[in-house]
């Protein structure tokens, strides 16, 4: 059931042991918003646990309390209140086999499947780490800078520092508060952007493979088997073939298995949201993703041609 | 002699024809502040030309006015005020030979020279583009959405998207003040970083060069012929050096002529800009560059041993 934003703070209030969640597959937002709601929680009396059933990439060990989460492995008892932050309850993992308890979900994903026990969806937000802070407001909980450097990376990192169009005036306030707390942007920007040298070394071999398709609109790279194997991180590699002049659909197919392909787009004018939900994914308008149970070879055609069709169609 | 905003203000709104010059070699802070204070005073009721002595770079031709910049030529009579902008009088080249009025400076560089008439400097300001903002303010001038795409492109560029550590808390409540006045951050970035697909192609080549020395504290790329003839700007290739895990000084040898090449260091510890100085160049402490006389391939060894020698020397 969908309730607001005040009735998600009574709830999280009239709770005393409460376990938090982001989605697999963890990025800033579902990290920082974790985080940031966690030394919150902590200092106004709660008994808080975090789980996430993933690996934290390297990028956010700088997140103060990574450190704390923990791999669901085992039955958790004494939970009565579980937070899922920035995706739905379907997507934390194992999370939800080993803590039994009613969920509260945060979420600003219009894709939400809405199964949560109780929802606060908000759209409109660029990031779950807006909602984060709007909650604390309203719980009137004082942040301080751990919690400001959770909630500033949570939003940086969704908006693309500031740079996306999901960026609203409120974001950019939301962050400049966050400063008044001691955030630094310098030391965060750098964390985030530092890569092993081997990951700089890939970039040759990930560019080979970017053409351009329909007139310069569609520009595609394919990540394989053998560039994932070989780098750290792929989340920047989109980048390439987003600022290409001309460019209105920038896509990455990466390698998941020899028959899963996993896809994201971003773009500048298509709604990427509804080609991705055709295929079984979902997003924002301007960034999305799916999976194609196909080889890459295959999977690249398919999203091209889907892509193709739907750009004809406007 | 120096004053404050109100004073400045007072100033401009005492003149009637009014004349706005940014720096040469013109960045985002310089052209949009000029064109912000540009379109407000045309809109208050003044006499306004702008003039820079320099073209303007392709990417800031989505800025609205541009097209009204004159390069200053003849003699231009009947000005009453020389407003000089992200610079001292003597950056603005020719302007000040064909215009003899009173200079009013507004700047917020430290290494302001302070020699004109009348100047309002802000050094703890990440833009002259804040200085815009407050001064249009002061003057009472109501923001519109040209102004306010001006101004945010001013303050953007000058911070590096809200991630160097220049950026204040106001830096970000003036952006967003902007967006409230119908700027759309992500057209700005697009346009911005927009690059042609032969520059993203040429990626791969200049990697290849991309080595690591010192134990991985230097990382040296470098820019052939070749690669310089192929592309539309070099200047973000650094970058691929300077965010590896580890690298203290990255440095680009470029090709300038067959005995002529240009050196550009970044670092994170190390003081380049005293090594800069030993080989005849200059800068600042984490940003400097200098020529060396003799061909990539040499100076590339040359600068290797003298960053080597810095470095075993602390």
């Amino acid at each position: 059931m969908e309730i607001t934003i005040n009735d998600a703070a009574k709830k999280i209030s009239q709770n005393k042991n409460i376990a938090i969640a982001p989605h697999v597959n963890p990025d800033g937002d579902g990290l920082g918003s974790t985080l940031g709601l966690y030394h919150a929680l902590v200092k106004s009396g709660h008994n808080v646990k975090i789980f996430v059933d993933d690996d934290i990439p390297n990028a956010f060990r700088f997140l103060p309390g990574w450190e704390n989460f923990i791999r669901p492995e085992e039955q958790v008892d004494g939970i009565d209140l579980l937070i899922v932050l920035d995706a739905e309850p379907e997507r934390i993992g194992r999370v939800t086999e080993v803590i039994k308890a009613p969920i509260l979900n945060l979420d600003h994903h219009r894709s939400n499947t809405k199964t949560a026990n109780f929802l606060y969806l908000a759209p409109e937000r660029a990031a779950t780490g807006e909602i984060i802070y709007l909650l604390l407001d309203n719980m009137q909980i004082e942040l301080d800078t751990n919690i400001a450097i959770c909630l500033y990376t949570a939003i940086a990192t969704d908006c693309g520092f500031f740079k996306y169009s999901n960026t609203s005036s409120f974001t950019m306030q939301t962050a400049a508060k966050m400063l008044d707390y001691g955030v630094e942007p310098n030391r965060i920007s750098e964390a985030l952007e530092q890569k092993k040298f081997t990951d700089v070394k890939i970039l040759p071999a990930v560019i080979d493979t970017l053409t351009l398709y329909n007139d310069g609109k569609i520009a595609i790279i394919s990540v394989t088997k053998d560039i994932k194997e070989n780098c750290d991180s792929t989340a920047d590699f989109v980048e390439y073939a987003r600022i290409i002049e001309g460019v209105d659909v920038a896509i990455v197919v990466k390698y998941s298995d020899d028959k899963v392909t996993r896809i994201s787009m971003r773009s500048k004018y298509t709604d990427v949201a509804s080609i991705a939900e055709k295929l079984g994914g979902g997003g924002h308008i301007r960034a999305a993703g799916c999976t194609i149970n196909d080889d890459l070879v295959n999977a690249r055609k398919c999203i091209l041609a889907v892509v193709e069709a739907e750009m004809a169609a406007k």
